[in-house]
């Protein structure tokens, strides 16, 4: 009989097949292990060291690779663990009295991170890392296989408690059937990625996930936020059918004719094929980072150049969206000197970092875009992230025309983009009606909106309930932000994750956006979505959720409709 | 012939005296020390150890008592360095190898710092404090006495680079005739001490402070935001005398008759007198987190309607606003179990912990007040902090009126406070009409509202430009709020920072705030304010500010007012 687990959908995709539990944290007892003689046992612990080392090279290279250098920063510090003079000592001497390889590992780490743990709170994190490789020193001593995640059987539904960015980085798309993970969010990190890379995955789907036994039949049917353990025959078919996606290469409007761009979100050049071949009528948002971030030294004028035009020559009938470099003391970037920051969310970031960085960085990337506008096919359009204050704006506007005229000057061809702000802090929506005034158009990135307007992290569960841009007062934001851009005659669009969410479509037509930008699965939907809609309609669903006082009056808003 | 150094006047005071300087980390080079017996240098380190340990004991006490646990607990990480077996072995190896105890603290400490700095940027913090330790010992080893800042010369004038809380906390405000430093702003820390306790102080003076030597005459004219070294006898003349400070007892109203209630912000019951002495009407903001930091079980209910109804019965005339239990992940609190996060201010605080909490803290709390407002003479209001959603609002209030029920129950005397809501979220204002129309009053948090809307840390100094009250988005997220609150027949005041700046008065009452809460010692000066203020003036004031789109063009209009 088939058993249905309820989650929320990362994407709107669904898989079947064979249960494979991913739990990196299984072996025996250490303390359990028989020790060989010292000379084996040291051979043992040296043998597992260079196979740790080894895997962490691999997962780190990949990682840097599909996901950014980033994330890939995790396995430096695991690395360097493993080569802790201290520790490294600490087994040693364990095996010299007798100990087992094993129970070495498990006293030497376990010493260190109670060292860690003991001295304040802010080791917590260290201290997960030991954990974390401790943990897989004792899982290649006890024979454990390591799952390779890059290298999963076809038709397998990965299970795990969670993944970490890194692990879902190493998945395959055409490979895997699915994931399903006992906690995380439709914003998590997780999900993100699925998204990103295209694979059904459903996650928070709470500890009854564990009760599912490795080799069962198992589909992810995240389109309707379920995980199902033996899925009845109707099931199967329903979710095994090839998913009818009607891609549609020309542009949709609405049923009363009011045309909606429906464009991707882009974190790499390698991106854009997948987003034309879903039907991306440009680039919504084009992150700039994956050319700064993984290298020791920042992109030249004319690497950036060709990775821009790149993507405007992939959408020679649209436009491209490129977001200029937003980096902070989240992100670490080896030639800048980036700091720690208390709480990076409010720290020095996006346009700040750029008008307050004393080299000529940002100089660089504007005459690589002002070139790459003239060089590309596309119609190029340029947003500065995390604006502010009026000031900034005005002191970015003027360093397009300096960079402007040095090119004129040194008679290099180029041409001046649409320029437009991303709405991401409350301030912007606060001040959209004199941004919009100085540009051609606003993005609004909901992801950093809600977290601001909400004053929640997005990375952080406790507070992951507040972090929906269905509550009201994110709805005001975007209301007014929308008002103050028409007003302006700017046009106005949407690059968070809400823009990608099927079921707002028509909220956010009634609210009136002219774009909106995504990952690039699931525009074939939103498109479908746009052809159904009456405006009038969709401004009146748009009023009743604006008049609404909770997230709760909203969401049966929305559910009256579908 | 006298010389001015611009800065930021931390309060409205001035003070002439004699300069010392604070240099807590001015000591030889260890290296180049001679070294006597190895027997000699192991009991000069022990010395040295024992000594650091006793002044960290009583600075931890004294910052505990004055400031709070939360700056105190830095100086447990410092004592734990103290007593690392690793780097004791390592001074301990260096001596006996023949090295002086000041270059073993040098190398061992050295070589902890630079591990520390090795592994990843999150340990640059633990490297302050090692650094801090080690110079602390360095000092005491060249035998440089230790300026004990609790027992300064009167009339001395304490000049540093920079000044943390718990060195602020030490100054005895009957001693010190002011400080200046060369970093901070008017929101810093060290700024925030200085007016509670009410010190003259400028920060932010830059590096020209340096060039002031020990022992000059030196003014700190706070007032005027200017450090005047060798003043002139006009200038003498001015600072030292007696600052004329005209405290109204009674309530005061503008020109045209408009009252504007002028009350005191409170961190311990230890402040009611001298809020009293200022002229305060009530209480603003009576902050509880004295009551339940600092110690290893919360307070019981008698306990805290004790503290309440000491805050009542001082301003029999009067309304003390108390204001919940606002701590989270950048407060530790013992019995709680509050994580690290990532991004503490976008984490789980105020209201969302109260609501979250497993435990009866909120209830007990809410007990507490219920009968404190039945027993204290003053009236009592109650208000939620960091409230983002009515549904959080909702729970709150179903949850007063739950306990009050109980009381009847338990036939336990008590009455119903007024309510209120802390305007601090963008969300907060932009739900501002929900929100009072479900309340009696807001009261405006400036200090967060600010640091959210501005997605600005106002603990980051490279974003601190940005956290400014006078940007206008944070001017339109009040102007909203006071149109909601009185839209629904709520009133509505201001406790954050900005309410006390006398500069601001007429802004504010002109934005139409009902109450205004700031430090005692600002009170004087914002009555005089609001007695020369006409309200209609005031308004025009107000709208041609919120018509400014930059900050520059807010303090222009300001400027031309005075």
């Amino acid at each position: 009989m088939s058993q249905t687990l309820d989650g929320v959908g990362a994407t709107p995709l669904s898989g079947l097949g064979t249960a494979l539990w991913y739990r990196p944290d299984e072996f025996p007892d250490p303390e359990d292990v028989e020790a060989a003689d010292p000379e084996t046992e040291h051979e043992r612990f040296e043998e597992a060291r260079a196979t740790a080392r080894e895997e962490l090279g691999a997962e780190r290279e990949r990682t840097a690779e599909r996901v950014g250098e980033e994330e890939a920063a995790v396995f430096d510090a695991h690395l360097q663990f493993l080569d802790d003079p201290q520790i490294v000592e600490g087994v040693e001497d364990a095996i010299d009295d007798g100990a087992a390889a094993e129970a070495g590992v498990a006293r030497a780490f376990g010493d260190a991170i109670e060292q860690f743990e003991g001295m304040e709170g802010m080791m917590a994190e260290r201290a997960d890392d030991m954990r974390d490789i401790r943990d897989r020193l004792l899982r290649i001593l006890s024979g454990g296989e390591r799952v390779d995640l890059a290298e999963l059987p076809e038709g397998t539904v990965l299970l795990a408690e969670r993944l970490t960015p890194s692990d879902t980085a190493q998945l395959d798309p055409e490979r895997v059937a699915g994931f399903a993970t006992m906690t995380g969010g439709r914003t998590s990190h997780a999900a993100i990625f699925a998204r990103s890379l295209g694979i059904p995955a459903v996650v928070g789907a709470g500890d009854a996930l564990a009760d599912i036994e490795e080799d069962a039949d198992v589909a992810v049917d995240a389109e309707n936020d379920a995980v199902i353990l033996d899925p009845d025959e109707a099931t199967r078919e329903r979710v095994s059918a090839e998913r009818e996606v009607d891609v549609k290469e020309e542009r949709v409007e609405t049923i009363d004719g009011r045309e909606i761009e429906v464009a991707a979100n882009l974190g790499t050049t390698a991106e854009i094929d997948g987003a034309s071949a879903q039907g991306a009528d440009g680039v919504g948002l084009y992150r700039t980072e994956f050319l700064f971030l993984d290298r020791e030294s920042p992109p030249d004028e004319d690497e950036q150049v060709d990775a821009y035009v790149e993507a405007l020559d992939a959408f020679p009938e649209g436009r491209v969206v490129v977001r200029t470099l937003d980096v902070g003391g989240d992100k670490p970037v080896p030639y800048l000197d980036l700091p720690e920051e208390e709480n990076p969310f409010l720290g020095n970031r996006g346009i700040r970092r750029s008008l307050a960085d004393d080299g000529d960085l940002f100089e660089t990337q504007l005459r690589a875009l002002l070139r790459a506008a003239a060089e590309g096919a596309g119609e190029l359009s340029v947003m500065f992230p995390l604006v502010a204050t009026v000031e900034e704006l005005d002191e970015a506007l003027e360093l397009v025309e300096s960079v402007a005229a040095d090119l004129d000057e040194d008679g290099i061809d180029h041409a001046t983009p649409e320029l437009g702000v991303m709405v991401e802090t409350p301030a912007a929506a606060l001040m959209a009606d004199e941004f919009a005034a100085r540009v051609d158009f606003l993005s609004i990135g909901t992801n950093d909106l809600a977290q601001y307007v909400m004053a929640s992290s997005r990375e952080n569960d406790a507070v992951s309930h507040l972090h929906d841009p269905r509550h009201p007062p994110v709805l005001r934001a975007i209301d007014r932000s929308v008002e103050a851009a028409h007003d302006n005659d700017a046009w106005i669009g949407m690059c968070g994750e809400m823009a990608g969410n099927p079921e707002l479509t028509k909220l956010l037509v009634g609210l009136g956006l002219d774009e909106l930008s995504m990952s690039a699965v699931t525009i074939p939907d939103v498109k479908a979505g746009v052809e159904a809609i009456d405006t009038a309609d969709a401004r009146d669903l748009a009023d009743r959720a604006l008049a609404a006082s909770t997230k709760e009056d909203v969401v049966r808003i929305l559910s009256q409709e579908s």
